[in-house]
């Protein structure tokens, strides 16, 4: 059977009661990690740009926003949400694929509950499908895929918002092969908009054109049944090397979801052991910034593959530098939401030690280390090797963590109380009768 | 200068008056064949099945549709009009690089001039711009990115409907920089999707997303700057090899639009050549069906790579067979619309003889040209070299051909006075004060 197919038929065929209950834990944690993040960004320039350049096409007001109050059909509002949730870059990591894999699929299906009562069971069972197919279809067209320069978490996930609302749409397997077809035809996202605002506008993109792919399958509009695995399909078009027993191997009982990253910082994935070495000296010495020589990093290689900006004014560029990550992490202590604004990108302090850190790739170094040695004026040296950085697969954010973030991100919007209640329905959020229920707590009242 | 920056400075500094006559002529003929195809494919079923599904989600009704009278948001109105124009396989087509140049752009600024006042003058000129900006982009990939399995009409036409509508808003050359990344950004639409409605639909997707790229870019939504020519923009993601050159040399002068091909019959340009011979062979000798005993055909390589569906039961997969069209050119003496619904291609005279048809790719043999010879029962053989076909552009379909074209295709829909009307419109439209009159005459009154 082809791999679309054997996707497509266990996508429509899948039980909840099959899940184990640690993934559907998983699941909770992703979408409270989700929550959070959407509710930070939803104020933030890319959001409202496309706001305002987007309003004069939007449809009946059937949809909602996460921690706004317009409503707008539920496409657009995909594209919103969507922007919303990944602007912060402190979404989650798939580490083996790079994937920030819950915006894409949470948007699609948060956004599909404000418009349609779905129950809590139903959402869940959805999202992980989504997650799952995401994942799989990232699996096996990474690295080469990405490494050609492609924005993984856009190109797989058009595939994992399309299995996911399909599989609330109640799709027949032959109109779920369609789905993922026109999922496949809509793949795009360029790595090269990384620091622009249409780097978040590519989860939006991917949540509303898999939407619209299971819509239109719905009503039985036609694609190519081999959109994944076909010599023109999907995976040979994208990525010189792949492997499509990716997307069957172990359907159904080894769930990527179980290998999900969060973030303790709100930026590259890929600079945080870099962050952890410089917040770590900080807390032991607090090195006047006056005082700091030189500060020289070593990185794996992917690090100035993907982090390598200097010269910098933005804050969104700041999200992509390993130079001023170092930076606030010496600086300030921390690497918080406020760490990577305009303002903090252009502090007198943190930009003069910027210009003093180096990076050095490094292959000896994992994904999850970095070296940092610190010279002071004085001829001082502090050393720090992180071995394995905070919110990897091996040291994860703990579910009272995740809240942390959570309550961070919502400090500056909703009301103590407020964010109570929004973390009880996202720990509760299986045995909801109405998912909306959850949307509508992020809007402050 | 970056090819993206020169590319949008170009357009942002454009006059209409500096474009020679002949090639505004050329403009015309494009947009007249393009609403021949669109009046022709406006009822199809991927039309009505995309017009059922995505209804729920349109905006307010400020555009209008080609040959139809419901109304909705123009972006929308923008994925209706590229699947009407494109369904027909009907449309304009570049030898250069396959690219069906025309709908794309052409359903963008149609579309847009439902919903906006727009006078002939800007509206060619946004048209002119926007065709010379799909066409260099495609020229710049091609063969590499055709070849790996894009369809390049979807790809390269999201650039063209970018620019085109940037154009029409007044973009500062920043924001036509940022329009084309988002363009670049979500260029996507698989070969795969030969023979489906999802076809169809990449030109309205290339269309609608071309125009929401300058939308967003004209309220400063930010995007990579250097969208096609960075080692991570479209050329080097989509392509194995390029030639960025192919983007600036001879803009302004050597203009692309004098190399576009009308297609005198609705599938697939390759195979054009064989129906010429078949239609030959069928004035001159008439041989019934049942005298047929073999059909041999030598075509180029690329007819063997993009139309050897040979098992076919819908008419959409007869334009992508080589076998049934030159069944239909020996059994019907023509090729024409009717050669190319379900009727036809399950007729069981066209069948027996599409069984006897082989095809070989000769190396020897170009793209406008094929070998036919066809072995009756009784031993005789008929032969014919077709040596360059018909609507190529060595042999180009006169203005009056292009008229007849548009005729046949909105015999169906209009009555003859207002098919005069239309045709007149289409050869003044530079003169009109509101192009939107074309539209209008679209619809049966």
């Amino acid at each position: 059977m082809s791999e679309t197919k054997a996707l497509a038929t266990y996508l429509v065929n899948s039980r909840l009661e099959d899940i184990p209950q640690d993934v559907r834990h998983e699941a909770r944690r992703a979408l409270l990690n989700y929550i959070g993040c959407a509710v930070g960004g939803a104020r933030e320039p890319a959001v409202e740009t496309a706001l305002r350049s987007l309003t004069p096409f939007f449809g009946k007001p059937t949809a909602g926003l996460i921690a706004r109050t317009e409503r707008m059909d539920p496409l657009y509002a995909s594209v919103i949400n969507g922007i919303s949730s990944h602007v912060f870059e402190y979404d989650d990591t798939m580490p083996r694929n790079y994937i920030h894999p819950t915006p894409p699929v949470a948007t699609a299906v948060f956004t599909y509950a404000t418009a349609n009562r779905v129950s809590g069971r139903d959402f869940v069972h959805a999202f992980l499908l989504g997650f799952e197919t995401e994942a799989r279809v990232g699996n096996a067209v990474y690295p080469a895929h990405y490494e050609a320069g492609w924005h993984i978490t856009s190109t797989a996930g058009v595939f994992g918002a399309a299995a996911a609302i399909g599989k609330l749409l109640g799709l027949s397997t032959q109109q779920m092969i369609w789905a993922l077809g026109l999922a496949a035809t809509q793949a795009s996202g360029l790595r090269e908009m990384f620091g622009y605002m249409a780097k978040s506008f590519h989860a939006g993109h991917a949540a509303r054109n898999g939407y619209a792919s299971a819509v239109m399958a719905q009503s039985n509009f036609t694609a190519g049944e081999r959109g994944i695995e076909s010599p023109r399909g999907f995976a040979a078009v994208t990525a010189s090397k792949y492997d499509l027993s990716e997307i069957t191997n172990g359907l159904c009982s080894h769930f990527q979801i179980r290998y999900n990253a969060y973030k303790p910082y709100p930026c590259g994935l890929v600079v945080h052991p870099a962050i952890d070495g410089c917040i770590d000296l900080y807390r032991d010495y607090h090195p006047a910034p006056d005082a700091i020589k030189a500060v020289r990093v070593r990185v794996a290689p992917l690090v100035m593959d993907l982090c390598n900006k200097k010269d910098i004014t933005r804050g969104l560029e700041g999200k992509y530098s390993i130079y001023h990550s170092s930076a606030v992490g010496l600086v300030r202590g921390k690497a918080g939401l406020q760490e990577y604004t305009d303002e903090a990108v252009n502090d007198p302090l943190v930009k003069r030690v910027r210009e003093r850190v180096t990076a050095i790739s490094d292959t000896s170094i994992t994904e999850d280390q970095a070296h940092i040695e610190v010279e002071l004026q004085d001829g001082r040296k502090l050393v720090r090797f992180i071995e394995q950085s905070l919110g990897n697969v091996h040291r994860p954010l703990s579910d009272k963590q995740l809240e942390e973030k959570l309550r961070d991100q919502c400090m500056l919007t909703l009301s103590s109380g407020q964010v109570d209640k929004l973390i009880e329905l996202c720990w509760n959020i299986d045995e909801l009768d109405d998912v909306n229920e959850v949307v509508k707590a992020t809007v402050r009242s």
